[in-house]
């Protein structure tokens, strides 16, 4: 049985435009049939790539009328100076022609080599493909083109009843950067047939993206053309949501939420190179910035990465980069707990490594096996408030080192 | 001809006392035979290993009566408790006792794995043998029973003539942590005979090592143990230095500014799977704040890091990694240079890849034969004011993944 992806009003294609020397798939169209209203957000990092600084700019033009997104693959458009935000306004401006939408309805992103053109002719020349090859089933085919190093497609869907209606969410991402999305790219495009007020929208997606996406690896470590870009049609027909305290904002923020954890999780299992998925929980801290500031130094250790790799229980590797990540602690309070799992979701018993700041007499052999597991979760108790937060990492392998040395030759 | 190491008054020994398993020497002493005026620096670490808390304390009682150093490796006394605590101070009463010197008159120092209590039997054992391996020739032996992962000991000297009279410096260090020092301690002990007020001590000392270890790789990467020791027993007959402003101050601080950044390149030079030594260097930033925050990410990213063990001159990652650093950035402003090298000091002509923050038509073929030298630099010019930084760093290859994976194994 295949899953339906579809949502209604909306359509998707992927396309091979000979963006790519590969002749891989590489040109992605995501179109609604009726306008939507739309948010996003967009990488914080001082090189914003001219996509980035296009979509900005839409967002602000027409929150309100937007038709859909193309994203290619194989060239990032970034560090292009004026001719990139020409291609890129060129871009958006094919697809509108050639769906007949209004002028200012399209967003583009892109995704590959830093500082290098568009190639303008292949980009117009697969636009019109893309169209025709536009289909409610089409989302598999888009999720694909937008394939960097990513070694397998990243696509979900869910659905909630609002009010009476059935409103689905299809989503999609790419990413495989490890420590930060690799090559300057973590891209996700998530559509609902939601009626929802724009601003509420916005809202939803903030809260959404703070909880995944800046979940994975590093938040903060924003590169030049990270963006999310939420869709919504309206075409499921529940009444518009319009409240930010009503129970059907909940769910839909809620829902919202799951879909983009999926996504953003999927990104980390397919990490460059990763053998691990790991689950880094820090509780008891004075705040969650605190928590969410040790959490985050400890996932992106390289000391600590290699450890995962190795199978290696050293704990004491999770002690040291707490210890520099800013995080208020007082050693003498501070626990840490592992478990593993052979699939998500599945946990086996937890085992406590380090009471009071100084190690138990654990069995060196049971922490080890849990290492050696696919799935790890490290919880680190500080014992002083009531902060807390999660992130989600993978280890750091000999195959990502080697990936992303001979990542353009 | 080999160097002359000895510093008048001062005595070094590096013993085998059977704390690594490996039996290789771990025990190192270093004597004055009158006391000295001490200065340190400590890691930031929220979790200080038990000699750091120690030897914090001993600074504020005895600034001026300082007899020498203890170090052990193979075993880091950090997370360790109270026992950790008694077990460091019962370290440096040992020496005391079997030097004859006075309370209170010795620091120690650990390095190797965190969360294991030091086994104090040997330790207490190798304390005399130490002691009767003093010599003013000992400075070689002293260097190599700090090393862990360390691959060869890092021993330098200097001299300057202040007022007349030759002062002269040794120091060892030791770290060889790629990313930040390794298995929680980058160590360090510089001896002077330079006769020197104790406040000026510190001053100098927290000025070098702000421009040397704390430019390698990353600096607010501290770890348990790091520590930095400087200690000064006026034994080469200058009249004392107590003037900031004087010619003599600025003399001793440039001199020792210069022994700590051979010391601290040394650390980076032999980093753990090191292949490459680079130098990254940021100008033209609105204050030497924004130079440094955008210098060292561009040297902590693992993408760059990669980048330079592959060879590919991938400039893409340098202003992704510049732009999520904090820094003030207008990229029409940014220009990226490289530089290689076969020895250190020796470069050859510098490339320009990036002008106005897009890349130059240049050959790519030059620029990978670059990257394929042991010593590159790379050269950001921000074009926004006067701030600027250097730092330090090397490549993420294989090896390093290796070395850090398996190291408890």
């Amino acid at each position: 049985m295949t899953t339906d992806y579809t949502v209604a009003g909306f359509d998707a294609a992927g396309i091979a435009a000979q963006i790519k020397k590969s002749g891989a798939p590489d040109l992605t169209l995501i179109a609604s049939r009726t306008p939507c209203r739309a948010a996003a957000t967009f990488t914080q990092n001082a090189f914003p790539a001219a996509p980035v600084l296009y979509d900005r700019q839409l967002l602000q033009i027409n929150p309100e009328g937007i038709h859909g997104v193309i994203i290619n693959s194989g060239c990032a458009n970034a560090c292009t100076g004026t001719e990139g935000d020409v291609n890129a306004r060129r871009t958006a401006e094919a697809v509108e022609q050639a769906l007949g939408a209004s002028d200012h309805s399209i967003f583009v992103m892109s995704t590959g080599v830093i500082g290098v053109q568009l190639p303008m002719e292949k980009v117009l020349a697969g636009v019109p493909n893309a169209v025709k090859a536009l289909s409610p089933e089409g989302w598999e085919a888009a999720s694909r083109a937008i394939m960097t190093t990513d070694t397998r497609p990243k696509l979900f869907t869910r659905s909630v009843e609002l009010g009476g209606q059935v409103v689905r969410f299809t989503g999609i991402s790419k990413g495989a950067g490890m420590i930060h999305p690799n090559m300057a790219t973590m891209l996700s495009t998530v559509v609902t047939d939601a009626n929802i007020a724009q601003p509420l929208l916005q809202q939803a997606l903030n809260y959404a993206v703070n909880k995944s996406y800046n979940r994975i690896s590093v938040d903060g470590d924003t590169s030049t053309n990270d963006t999310v870009i939420l869709l919504a049609n309206g075409a499921a027909g529940n009444s518009e949501i319009a409240d930010a305290n009503s129970p059907a904002f909940a769910a839909f923020q809620s829902t919202l939420t799951a879909i983009c954890t999926e996504l953003a999780q999927a990104i980390v299992r397919d990490g460059e190179g990763a053998t691990k998925f790991v689950t880094i929980q820090v509780n008891g801290a004075r705040s969650d910035q605190d928590a969410h500031a040790a959490a985050n130094t400890i996932a992106t250790s390289p000391l600590v990465k290699t450890a995962f790799f190795g199978a290696d229980a050293n704990w004491g590797r999770f002690v040291a980069a707490a210890g520099r990540s800013g995080a208020h602690i007082e050693p003498a309070r501070c626990s840490i707990f592992i478990a593993g799992g052979v699939k998500p979701g599945e946990r086996g018993e937890e085992l406590q490594l380090v009471e009071g700041g100084t190690p138990l007499n654990y069995s060196e052999a049971t922490a080890t096996a849990i290492f050696q597991q696919p799935e790890i979760d490290v919880r680190m108790e500080l014992g002083l408030g009531s902060g807390t937060a999660t992130v989600w990492t993978c280890d750091l392998s000999y195959e990502y080192v080697k990936i992303n040395g001979d990542y353009r030759t």
